[in-house]
Order: structure tokens, then C-alpha cells, then sequence
């Protein structure tokens, strides 16, 4: 089961020769989430060989250009590819207004774009192995972070005790999810001497665009992988306040109050030359820091709980 | 006075890690001039460290999403830039409406966009040397390719013959402006003898998308430079017919009843592995046919009419 993370963009508003606006693509076992859509993803997204067409879901942070004027060409380019299944878009109610408004001038498409409103809080979409829950951000518009999880596994029995134990089927169902052993003779076998240690349930948090905001920190608690926008250095910390964007700084702090394992910035203004001064900044608060690039991939193996 | 063009884009409907959709940025004298605008132009401009707020004319051929959809991008980012001065958009009618109705959403904008409806058979700019022809051409929605000519400039008058007929700033204004002088004895001296070779008007015309269209030829006769997209092969000619877009041997066709000095072709579908097969169909009617690559620049020298 794959875990792993590409950044496809990492620039902020502007767009450089060497980082496109902003776009991830999360490979959870050979399915695609496409996380925010800047210009230019449709070919960042072929550059690192995925392709396109396995995107079924899109999360849109905010209606900002540099987080959504790719959906255009992707949209449009899916169409040409012949796609017949559904796209489903999620993100703040503006998005379905914004992008109906433009595709009336685009022709029609063959497939169905499948509009979904993220409400904060709340799971907005989950499959048989991961859920994905929207995060209220304090930006300028509504803004909507994503954490991805996935969902706890069945565990798995240790084979050697089906035969010590004369397991049957149903016992093993009832095992795997959760529950003692009770043996005919009455002895109670706790889950525990049955099973392997459970999996360990991975999981990246997405949180761009936003105002330094602590208030995310308890629904990413233990995230594994925490991208968190790093726009400014701590030096303009007024002009981070002013836009409601965060500093490196500010990025480490949530961070480390979230007890992330690693922590990937992003989002850098171009008014600063050189990235590794926001790694350097935010690696004074916590260590575990990536700035990231174009192209990088993070990939989260599986582990079990004693691991 | 330069008049150099620009390569940002050369595919077709779909773009390629290679190839972006279309986009010309035309040179003249250090004036900037942007023709059509794909998905990613503005990030193609840095590469090639064309600044993209020197750019004040867009000339837009059709509403097709592998045209249009870079304007979003430039359009944002040049207002993040801080720009001030206005930006004049040229092209069919629905360009207002495809634009005004996309800007709702992203905020206004530092400075004024103007759109001019382009007309087809007259020109619709001009400025002190250069002037700009939309050409009608054939494709499914409203479509205009652009003929870019400097306008005859003043003749330059041979120094010595000042001298030699004592003539007076009035003389000189009227021998630049292509009169005869009359000397005070009454003698008519040839404007010719006393004024070096013009020089010659160079062009650039833009002709995409469109079908096999011949009647554009008399309107770009003798042009020095022709940009004729070339979306399919001959083979593939129904194909070309029934999408409205031409194959790589009628774009030769038209270079050669226009008498061009070069043939451009560009606009390749995806469906095809190597540019080459273009240029070698191209060749076979037009031996001065360049198969263009993104980054590639052409550059028109200054000649005098008897160079």
C-alpha cells in the first residue's frame, strides 16, 4: 500500500522559471488525489510521468489563482482524452459557480464533473482505505486545509494460533476486528496474543492558505506528513499578518504543537532568493523541516504500532 | 529595430512535457507584442527572461482553451506585480465576455484591461512603425489569424547631396517623404537619386487554427515570416478536414501561394512522435519550412530594398 506525497508546485501567488504555483498529488495505494490545481499542473503532473487520467478527485483549497488556474486545462484536456468517468471537485461553495461559469464557453465535456462542498469539520470523502477531512483556514477568502488519513486496518492474525486454537471462520472475522477469543472451554484469549501489532494509519495534512492559526493543531494531532504554507520569513511577520499567510516560523510552531513527523513548507514568495531560509528558520523550532521543490517525493512506508 | 519572434508553445489541443499549447511573443524594436496564450505562457515567458510586464498588446486568435487559458495567470500576475499601465486584449467578440465573466471571481485588478473586437480585413492596431491585420480565417468558432508589418519609414537621405544642392530642413522633409526636389534653377532631381533604398517592411503572419484556407494568401502576400499551424499529417487530411485544422503540406501550400520567405509550422497533435515527419511532409512543396521547438527565436534583419 503506497503512501506518497508529490509536490507539483511550490511557488506562491507568482510562478518562476523554477516552481509552479501550488499543487500535490497524493498516491494512496495506485489512487490519485489531486490537492489544489495552479497553473501548469497538467504538465508538472506529466513531467513526473502520472498521468492525468487517474485523477478521480480534486481538493481545492481556495478560489485564488494560483491555487485553481490549472483547473481549466485539466478539465478541458481530460475531455480530450476521451475520459467518460466522473471528476469530483471539493472545495468552497465559490469553486461550482466559478468553474460552471467558465465552462459555458469551453463546450461540453463527456464526462460529468461532480461538484462537492467542503464543511469544515466534517469527513468529505472517504473510501474503503481513506478518509479525508476538511479544515477550516483563516485566509482571505474561504479556505479549506485537508488532512488524509487512513482508515484503521483489520488486523491481522497471527497464523500460527488458527491451529493452536482451532480457529474458524467466523472466529477469525470476529478476531480481526477487534474482539477476544473465547475458547470452548471458556478461556477468555485477549486480541492481542491473536494478532499482529495493527498498522499504523498514515496520514498528510494539507494546510494552505492561511493566517498562523493554532486552532488546526488538535485535528492534525500525530500527523505523519504536515505541509503547512510558509510564505513569508519571521522578519515580515506584519506582511504575513496583513495577507493572513504564515511564516516559517509560524509553520514550525504548528508543527511542533501538532507533534507532526515531518514537516514540508512550501508557498514561498518570491521576494526571498533563496528557499533554505525558510528551512533554516523554521528548523530553530522544529528540526524534522523540508523546504520543499518541484518535483519532490515523500513517500510514508507502512508500519506497524511496535515499530 | 529588431523584429524577433518567440516560440512559447508548440502543441496542439494537449500540451507535452516538451511542448506547451501555443503562445508567439513578437519583438518589435523592443516593443512587446503576445499572440495567443496557453496554459503556462507566463512561466515560458521567465525562461526565456522575457519580462512579462513589458507586454501591453494581446492578440488572442479563438476562445479555445489551448490558446486562451494562460491569460488567467498573466492576468493576475501582472496585477501582483503592481502594474499600472493598461492591458489591450484583441480578438473575437466573446473574448470580452469569457474574461469579464472569469474576473468576477479573482478580485479587481491594479490596472485597466481594454478589449478590442477584432475585424477582420482591417487593421486594428497601429502604432508609429508597426501596424496589425486580423485575417479571418477557417475554423469552428470565430477565428482570426494576425499579419504584423512595419510601416514604410522615412526615406534617408544620402548625406552628400545636401551639400550638393543646398538643401534646406523644408527640402529634406519633403525628399524623406518620397517627393521629387526641384531645384531653384527648376531642375527635377529624382527622388531616387538623392535618398538611399527604402527599407524594406518586414512581417510576421500568425494563421492558426484554421482549415486549408487559401483565400488568406492575397492578404499575406511576400510576408518574410508565415507561422502556419500544422496540426495533422496528410495521411491524416479527413481527419484535418473535418476539425477544421490543416496538415503540415497544405501549410506549405499556402507559404508557397503567398510566395513567403519562411514557413513556421507548429501546433503538432499529440498523435504523432516526432516533429520531423512535419517538416519533411512540408518540404517536399516548400523547401524553407522550419518544424518549431518552444524557446526557439527568429530574427528578421533590417534590408534595404535592393539587399
Amino acid at each position: 500500500m503506497s503512501f506518497e506525497l508529490t509536490i507539483l508546485g511550490s511557488s506562491s501567488a507568482l510562478p518562476t522559471s523554477k516552481r509552479n504555483t501550488t499543487a500535490h498529488l497524493l498516491n494512496m495505494n495506485e489512487r490519485f488525489f489531486l490537492v489544489d490545481c495552479g497553473e501548469g499542473t497538467q504538465v508538472q503532473l506529466r513531467k513526473q510521468r502520472l498521468s492525468p487520467a487517474r485523477i478521480h478527485h480534486v481538493f481545492i483549497s481556495h478560489i485564488h489563482g494560483d491555487h485553481v488556474f490549472g483547473l481549466f486545462g485539466l478539465i478541458s484536456s481530460l475531455g480530450m482524452m476521451g475520459r467518460q468517468a466522473a471528476l469530483n471537485l471539493y472545495g468552497p461553495a465559490m469553486l461550482e459557480e466559478m468553474i460552471s461559469g467558465h465552462l459555458k464557453y469551453f463546450g461540453s465535456l463527456p464526462y460529468e464533473i461532480v461538484f462537492h462542498r467542503a464543511v469544515g469539520g466534517h469527513v468529505i470523502y472517504r473510501n474503503s482505505s481513506l478518509e479525508v477531512e476538511a479544515i477550516p483556514l483563516l485566509h482571505r477568502s474561504e479556505t479549506f486545509g485537508y488532512l488524509f488519513r487512513e482508515k484503521l486496518r483489520p488486523a491481522n492474525i497471527i497464523k500460527s494460533k488458527i491451529d493452536q486454537y482451532g480457529l474458524g471462520i467466523e472466529d477469525i472475522k470476529r478476531i480481526k476486528e477487534g474482539h477476544d477469543h473465547i475458547t470452548d472451554a471458556g478461556e477468555r484469549i485477549a486480541n492481542s496474543e491473536l494478532t499482529l501489532p495493527r498498522w499504523k494509519r498514515r496520514s498528510y495534512a494539507y494546510i494552505s492558505d492561511t493566517a498562523y492559526f493554532p486552532e488546526i493543531t488538535e485535528t492534525i494531532k500525530g500527523v505523519d506528513l504536515l505541509y503547512h504554507e510558509s510564505t513569508f520569513l519571521e522578519k515580515d511577520s506584519e506582511l504575513a499578518k496583513k495577507t493572513f499567510h504564515s511564516t516559517a516560523r509560524q509553520a514550525a510552531e504548528i508543527a511542533g504543537l501538532s507533534g507532526a513527523g515531518t514537516l514540508l513548507i512550501g508557498h514561498f514568495s518570491t521576494r526571498y532568493k533563496n528557499a533554505s531560509l525558510f528551512e533554516d528558520e523554521a528548523k530553530t523550532v522544529f528540526s524534522n523541516t523540508i523546504a520543499v521543490n518541484d518535483g519532490d517525493r515523500y513517500s510514508l512506508p507502512q508500519k506497524r504500532e511496535d515499530e
